[in-house]
């Protein structure tokens, strides 16, 4: 392996570990000596990569942001349909993806890090955007409609993002589809309903 | 004062500061002699009210089941605008009432700290009885919109209330109105639609 290509692997290796010690144990309590073990990687690489807990903690929020970019990459042209299909994939990969997950649990911690702090705008950005490119398609029933389901889709996801914690029930189709059941005729232009599917297109998301 | 009462005070005194200590440092990095020095008692006063920092965390779930039961009493005859006033309540609490916070946040610690898990179950099955009751009074549109309203509710209150960490927006009126605003067309039987009140009515909590 070429040297560049090792310390590319390492730098990610450290990356998951800290990611997964982070979500597990909280980053108070996830010692650097931990993650380097679990990381397979000795103390010295790990000081060779990054120079603090804190410098981790920022690289493990970059990720994250990665792993949303590549979520909020919708498949389907339709604005609307692709904004629920991306709110399904957010939800399964803060089931899945531990480096997401722990780039959100950063993002919620006080005073200590506030590194990813961006990860929760770019994603209440991104749901705005999404409404605003489903209303120039003519797709929704009313402009304020699309301010109060922005509002309601960030906090649902938050709070899905906390219950799940605790019971991934709330990370699975359910908990979300009936969100979307719930708002989509208030939402949606009438004539739009029938085809917008509540629990995900096929084709809107890999893996749906 | 009564040697009883000043007991009481004492241990009232420990909770607070333990709960806005959790709230602020976390539990894990909450200090003992922190919480007894802020509350102005000994340590060997908080030792012999607690035995343990996991004691006093299930003390402060205990006090916060306690608030969140004095925010479910609710006001007003009509079941629908009752739990309308309610959230509206709840979420205020969790802006002004660093105990109420502190139990919802010790609830979501995975592994470590297993006390006022029980607080989140208690606010689901309150927004349930309250729609099972609305229904009874036929205030609802369908008994589906019923299912599909409560899990949105419980998880756009969790998610409010992880937004409202960083920013205390999310805890005010704005967010939780545009929610209600959001599903009441969906979820009230039509003719109630004119009475109910999206930002709580006035008589529905104290405060409001």
């Amino acid at each position: 392996m070429a040297k560049q290509d090792r310390a590319v692997r390492t730098r990610t290796a450290l990356i998951e570990s800290a990611a997964a010690l982070f979500d597990s144990e909280g980053y108070e309590l996830a010692s650097l000596s931990t993650i380097s073990e679990r990381a397979g990687v000795s103390s010295g690489a790990l000081h060779f990569h990054f120079t603090s807990k804190a410098a981790l903690a920022e690289a493990v929020g970059q990720a994250a942001v990665q792993r949303l970019e590549g979520i909020t990459r919708p498949q389907v042209d339709d604005a609307l349909q692709a904004l629920i299909d991306v709110t399904h994939a957010l939800v399964r990969a803060l089931d899945d993806d531990v480096v997401l997950r722990a780039g959100f649990g950063l993002s919620d911690s006080i005073e200590r890090v506030r590194v990813a702090a961006g990860l929760r705008d770019k994603w209440q950005g991104w749901v705005e955007d999404s409404l605003g490119q489903a209303d120039r398609e003519g797709a929704l029933a009313s402009e304020g409609a699309a301010q109060d389901a922005a509002t309601a889709l960030v906090a649902v996801t938050a709070g899905l993002e906390t219950l799940g914690r605790q019971d991934e029930w709330w990370l699975s189709h359910a908990p979300l589809t009936r969100f979307w059941q719930l708002i989509l005729p208030r939402l949606a232009e009438p004539s739009r309903l029938d085809v917008l599917v509540a629990s995900g297109s096929k084709g809107g998301a890999p893996g749906l």
